[in-house]
């Protein structure tokens, strides 16, 4: 199979290193062009980009000159990982010049044309890409503590039904970018505090949960409450979170539609998929992100502690890879879904695309 | 006045330590004895004591000889920081011997003829200590995370009844004693099980809040659900809560009930008690324990971010020094409170005690 | 005594802030005026001050309306937090002006005309002071690594000689200021690289334990090696020193002069004079800055581990409070000296000073 | 080839555990035997494991049952996690049972008839293990942080001679096994001593680089003096080092040295082999533990900030992962350079072993 050319949009930022590391290498995919804002662009990106992956920075990218977001690009797949301030009108733009965005930013998440996508969860909603208004199309991922509370709700949801949600979490600093949080605030510390996180967590779970009728999205119709706070880990979001469900289920119930839980992505043997989207800790005290952020390359949801709950009726303990499967890696599967489904073909059918020869 | 003696029981543990930082130079007690396991005792306390609180160890206690558990003490007043695993039939011992034991530990905590004492929530529990079947007495406070939980519900309790409570807790590694957490399972990392303490925390509270009948308690009629985690916090214990309530609230009125809150050590004026047993905080990312935890020397509850809940009706943070107010501080308190209400000499009329002269 | 009026330039940074704590009921001066950056000017201090400390914003300085760095001053002594990368010009043209300039900046230091002061050190080139181009005066207190290290030197220089030093630093992250270092950067990790720190502590130790000879100073005469690290601690400056001496001494010589050493702030019972300059530990894994950076309020140097090394002399480890000691409390201990020693009298004699009538 | 059996002595053990992970899917050797105290025995790996690695523990060893160290075993090749507190006699009763013991312990490094080993450095020492008295032998690697040292000291010494050495170290957690460094001791801390590892360093160091004259080795002539810290890392020990030259080389003389340094494992291309044993960092704030220790997968040592040093001739920063080659790591190639290079095979036809059939 012939690679697809793609580009990086934010190539420079937190989420665009993570996509320059996780596309190192793809069998479907390869780095075309690094987009950045148009003081970086022109140089170098070894000489733009303070590096802060564990991995070295890979040859290929290191010499390419970036590009300008105010550029064209010849590239057919855009992954943005752009900050949200500059993302946009950005993204739409491209969109409209016929590219297909797969973007981690939350600006067009909640635009009714727009679908959020957990591939294994909602891969039908890929079908809204089809009738954007578009030339070509906007994919996005949700937030990434919204990504491992909606995968680890979706089986619950289809088997019992779920209408009550509470969760508490404790989020990683990789999660708020670069610079980001100060040192002298989190180390040995607890800030209370996300600006907007809980918004997009109460939200963004029910669009990814809803159901598509028409050109619309329904919600599903459950009630979340979301407290978010920031707490001194490199990588990894933990969620403390109790349900209430429709039709009772005990724990070993609620494990067994967890572990036996698939979709798309594993019918499919996707590069980026796990094995299995939801691992399941029958130890009491997992899981960590120390210890299992890493477990699947960061690509599963973790669910432990797994119990009844005195208020609701299901309490756990939900952990996910922040920056991967909740982020840049999440984008990179979900291209690899809509690819795969022949979602892809099906958009460049629809006119032909005006300017992506790639 | 006199001042009274008292001896320290564990006094080499990490809450026997913060007993003797936080007793020197008290106007009501003198320091007379240290007690530890015989394998300490008969040694001077400089030579035993792995210190590690922030300020010198205090001269009057340096070259104490240690006592060992199993001897006979002649201090009135007993703070015990022994660890649960020998405090049970020690603590009883020296109840029935004739002294107050004022305890930390959690042995005789859910005791029929115990009580659990917060005096600015509940000091007429101290009533029961007068009917217990040894010629002293015991006195306990609770749990750490149960601490500050229960300061913040009595109000709220008060004004508006609860009737559902679901908090998630991130706490302290100083809350684990020393050696406590091993380094490796901490750092960086979030460890969501703490051994019985969700337990503690859904049972300790109600009897808190819970109402003295003739002998014995009736427990405060709430559901409470807990999930309790380790973070990589020195001192402070962090906590998301929600609150379902019998009448309804706004954020203002709950606020408003909390620095309204006051009790007998207030009233009274104890030297150890706090101007404000609750700091409500407004800006929207506090309290936190790394910037909060000392106002009002350790010895207050903060509460903040006090907003509606879309599950339950009230959501807001806690926090409190978990071995300041959440431990030794608490036992000084509740010792200050009963000399100061008159219990001690009503204890010490109960009939001739036996051993302690002090 | 009347209580001299001060203000505080730089008010709403890190070391502006410890100034403000730490004047709080100072027996002799008492925060007058409060100077930022035109941009904060004309608000409330409490609303452009983002509080980091752990006491309270105190009342007195929470609704006093900050003065913008370029207006007129009143009052006669102005203590300098402000960042480097404006201190320089006005510091200077306050100086001008008339004002005691009591700095922490590093811009002044090696002017040839401005002394660096450790006053247990060298408060004898107070003298210079008088000397300056100015009407006022500028005085500054040394990087806060070199303090530590210049106070431990001081007395072993005079006892023995120093011909050598090697020392590598763990720096705490409070000294980068605020924001200062991002989180990602140093949560469990050491940057071996603090720009331009190994240069001051090369250069600033020589002035400090220089000698005065008419107008200038002569550095001391010894080779300094210096590395610096930055370490995920809060507060706290860890060095590891290695001596070479002129004359051998063993470590209980050198303990012995060490715990001996005084100076003017001691003799005159300064108000934030420690009652030892250098506190000498003897346990083997101490000092260390999480237990000992508060003790004797933050103003003492410790030093512990003193021991031969096989390469030079002697080794030791030290430690100090960087924003007390190696900072604000350092600037405000010149001051007092300042004052007391008859310097601040002499100066206003020197000449008119034409503005300050404080 | 067919793959050697080898056993693991300290199996649950944290370096126990490394080698286990590192020895999947190796190409030489299988596990075969887990061995490790009576108390362990007779149980299945994973039920008395408390397994603390990212990855998951493999399937090949979790059903294993566990052999106590004082039973027969019958692989060839130990490969010995233990403690030192047992590791001495037991790694000598297998010795004269004919095993080949690779050692991570320090019991037998300063041995005068056991090697410490790193195959680039000394892989002519081997040959002292032919001469051992037992009928099998014994080989070791050094401690974590002399191997840093001594591999970055090695090309050096032989390109210019060193005389001097003095370096400071900021040594990681895991360094001291599990449960090791409790929490409260190092959360926010540096502890500026770790028992034994100065004077391990100052050995081991010219051990390694010594000379083997007939039986015996004459160390290197320099001299060390070493200053050892535990810091709040996880893994990587880094290391602020000053040397003194024989003959003067420029920083980038040394570093030409340095990435030209290559060495038996190399030129073998052993499956553990590092491409290059030493990597070179031109940036000004690298090497980095959290950004650096895993280049190479931790087999590398890393230096970086080569400049000129004012007391002695070079300065620079050295890190390298402790757990891997600085433990468990280091072994694994030590027994593959021995097998490559034929020592192996000669040691086997030294005598008929008895016991080892693998």
């Amino acid at each position: 199979m012939e690679k697809t050319p793609v580009a990086v949009l934010g190539a420079t930022g937190t989420v665009g290193q993570k996509f320059i590391a996780l596309l190192q290498n793809h069998p479907y995919f390869y780095v075309n062009e690094l987009v950045a804002s148009p003081k970086s662009a022109g140089t170098r990106y070894k000489e733009v980009c303070n590096w802060k992956q564990d991995s070295f920075m890979p040859a290929e990218v290191a010499d390419m000159v970036v590009k300008s977001s105010d550029e064209d690009l010849e590239s057919l797949i855009l992954f943005s990982g752009m900050d949200s301030q500059a993302a946009g009108p950005i993204e739409e733009t491209y969109a409209n010049r016929g590219h297909l965005v797969v973007s981690n930013a939350k600006n067009h998440r909640m635009d009714p044309d727009v679908p959020i996508i957990i591939p294994e969860v909602n891969s039908d909603h890929f079908d809204m890409v089809l009738r954007q208004k578009y030339a070509g199309g906007i994919i996005t991922n949700s937030n990434c503590s919204t990504m491992f509370l909606a995968m680890v709700l979706a089986p619950i949801q289809k088997a019992f039904g779920v209408h009550t949600v509470h969760v508490t979490t404790m989020q990683a600093i990789s999660g708020a970018g670069y610079p980001g949080v100060p040192s002298m605030d989190i180390l040995g510390n607890v800030i209370p505090f996300i600006g907007g996180e809980e918004e997009k967590m109460e939200t963004e779970t029910k669009k990814i949960l809803g159901t598509l009728r028409g050109e619309t999205i329904l919600d599903a119709e459950m009630t979340i409450s979301a407290q978010c706070n920031r707490v001194p880990v490199f990588d990894g979001h933990t969620e403390s979170v109790s349900l209430g469900l429709h039709e009772k289920a005990s724990p070993e119930e609620i494990m067994a539609v967890l572990e036996a839980f698939t979709g798309p992505p594993q019918e499919l043997s996707l590069p980026s998929a796990p094995e299995k989207p939801i691992l399941v800790f029958r130890e009491d005290n997992r899981p960590q992100p120390a210890r299992d952020v890493w477990k699947n390359a960061g690509m599963s949801a973790c669910a432990g502690r797994i119990r009844p709950c005195p208020v609701l009726d299901i309490k756990m303990v939900i952990l996910g890879h922040n920056t991967v499967r909740g982020a840049a890696g999440a984008a990179i599967l979900n291209a690899e879904t809509f690819v795969e489904m022949g979602y892809l073909k099906a958009l460049r059918e629809k006119d032909s695309l005006p300017v992506c020869s790639g």
